[in-house]
């Protein structure tokens, strides 16, 4: 059971947009046991895509594509369908009363000539209905092989794929069962914990795979299976995972789910605690509050942030006395746990992250070089700073910033 | 001059991870005139890599490799590599060296056995120095084709393309103009914008292509070019944009860099008038400001911000009254309003964003229902709020909510 996924559009190819849509594919396909063997990205030409289409068809069970259903001029992809199944495109009555509908109600226009044309299908396609959108999706079928396409609109092409398109591949296809297990370890480079874990890997059955996902500081152990026996493949990576665990005791590490931010464990953390967290940022401009609070249930365990980018915030909104400032500039660890004990207790807090530092490009109102933080961590019994030198690129220290609080924050939590 | 790009990793196609290196590399190739007409990415499996390689050769100038050069036993590319040139690796002195020093210098750890392997590179490879990782990128040549290979980390990546790659291939190839241009514009759909450009679009010079790119409430227009004489591509874009304008004249539009957000033009406006913003943010979370501040120079146009998630943090940092909370609930126009008027005082600013809504999943301590998002902002002159219905989905109703308050907030300052 494998599938490729081809993902089309110029502005892809170009570098201005970053795909993520093959990303959300090929996880679901993955999670419901359809292994995907090739991504492929390519412009809006007929001729091009039309080739691809017969690439996959000769070795992939199902070909998934996503963009190229718009309605405008560069959108071929149906045309290109078309051609690859010997077809033509004919009005869709169910399709057109949708998007007459749906501009009746949402966009409150006349529905356009060019939006009508969405209503033209190939005439041996499955129209997958799309409530959230003009481009239906499409289901057509070449010998054994399953082709679907849906809009690369991200949220259109997500409930495509989960209310239409999973559905009806699990009642098309016997898949084989697929089992994944992560563990985040923390404190270890990727080749010393390699060279660690080398007997235990060489030891490991031949159906299961070991990954090793370095991130910013912490490296993912991911272990995958497939097979037909589901009980037998999760009690075999239990097992390894039995093995593993003794080898890696000293560093921290997790169990956790596939994707699964670090921001997840915190706040599980914290719930079960019935504790709250909050943030002093300066550098990372609400880069720690908004990665914190994009899981859902945030509110249970984060209070709230102050975002004081100028250095007068700092004085008015946190409090921190004009002579911490001047004594040690505001890019110093004083500041940072200033930073923090006074965010603690304007949140009504036990935990508080503080950011301070120089993302750059230029210096700034300290003497510090660019890259320079320092970050600092209120807990109910201590304050303490720690300073990093992050490089020169902006985003790269923001980020950097951001998980390393995380990290440091974790250590704390499960100190208890 | 075509170029491929071949992404290789396992959490790619599981689909843990989303690729962005393809992004960056993609864009960095299409600024150098070379145009990338495929993405492709596989597994770290040797068999398919080496067959992605052959296909590449037929139809590529330049092939761009990127991932699986790590020091863990899932890393193959050099081995494909070596297999696909006829190749041995041998032990690079220069490489060698300088992880033994980046062991020193950073890591304080001694050089393990799998770092040492790092330094192994093909012995026909022109081998690229990694100054901030231990894997080298490497350089080979078959044919007419050149084949680079360049580490998964990003950053890594990045620096090898800037430093090593794109001057290389810069004296390698004679490379052809490559000329974009991009216009925002908001107010009208894609299809209805379509409709209105169809004339102009069709009137087009063959070597003039137009793209649609629909993001969230606004359409960027996308003209490029390519051709030998810079003078004559560039004249001639300008030339169909003189024609483009007065057909857009009332939707507000403006020329942007290729990859500028909405914010970075909030940004020079806001420079422009020596005025401040500030954010009052309750269901966005931080990411109003986050996204303000990632780009350099924020400090000259942004004060900070407060992060209001709890709704008592609403009354003691924001001072909103408890009456009007308790009469309007805190999911509110009137809240909003209170919340952007008195940030903009608390900051010492001319704007002020605020935000409150309810991103879900569940129903929290207001009434309104998943989705809904009130907007405020203030100006020197007024402030106003505007409700918004942003479906079920937390991450995009956070997105949703970001991207329209900077589009209020544009029309507000292009107002004057």
């Amino acid at each position: 059971m494998t599938a490729e996924i081809i993902i089309i559009g110029d502005e892809i190819l170009i570098g201005q947009v970053v795909d993520t849509n093959s990303k959300d594919i090929a996880r679901e396909l993955d999670r419901i046991g359809i292994s995907v063997h090739q991504i492929v990205a390519i412009t809006d030409d007929k001729t091009h895509i039309l080739k691809t289409l017969k690439d996959a068809a000769t070795r992939a069970d199902v070909v998934v594509i996503s963009g190229g259903l718009g309605p405008t001029k560069d959108d071929v992809t149906k045309y290109a369908l078309c051609e690859f199944f010997d077809d033509i495109l004919v009005s869709n009555k169910d399709v057109l009363n949708h998007i007459e509908e749906l501009f009746k109600k949402i966009k409150n226009t006349p529905i356009s000539e060019l939006n009508r044309e969405q209503a033209m299908v190939p005439s041996k396609a499955t129209v997958l209905p799309n409530k959230y959108g003009t481009a239906p999706g499409l289901w057509m079928k070449k010998a054994k092989t399953v082709f679907v396409a849906v809009p690369g609109v991200p949220f259109e092409m997500r409930m495509l794929m989960e209310h239409e398109i999973l559905p009806r591949l699990k009642e098309e296809f016997n898949r084989p069962f697929i089992y994944h297990k992560t563990i985040r370890t923390f404190g270890l480079g990727e080749s010393a914990l390699a060279e660690r874990l080398e007997e235990w890997e060489n030891n490991l059955p031949q159906k299961i795979k070991l990954a090793y996902l370095p991130n910013l500081g912490s490296v993912r152990l991911r272990l995958s299976g497939k097979g037909e026996n589901e009980k037998e493949l999760i009690s075999g990576i239990e097992a390894e995972l039995n093995k593993l665990y003794p080898l890696i005791e000293d560093i921290y590490s997790e169990n956790i789910n596939e994707d699964d931010d670090i921001t997840v464990t915190l706040s599980k953390l914290l719930v079960s605690k019935e504790q709250f967290l909050c943030a002093a940022e300066s550098c990372t401009g609400g880069e720690v509050a908004a990665r914190f609070t994009i899981n859902p249930g945030a509110s249970s365990c984060f209070k709230g942030g102050i975002i004081a980018y100028a250095t007068e915030s700092k004085k008015e909104l946190l409090n921190i006395p004009w002579e911490i400032i001047e004594e040690h500039s505001v890019v110093s660890g004083e500041v940072a746990e200033a930073m923090a004990t006074n965010a603690k207790k304007l949140f009504k807090s036990q935990y508080a992250i503080s950011t301070t530092g120089n993302a750059g490009p230029k210096k700034g109102e300290s003497e510090e070089e660019v890259g320079t933080v320092f970050i600092g961590i209120a807990t109910p019994e201590r304050v303490f700073s720690k300073k990093y030198m992050f490089g020169k690129n902006r985003e790269q220290i923001v980020k950097k910033t951001v998980n390393k609080a995380f990290q440091l924050l974790l250590r704390e939590l499960v100190k208890k």
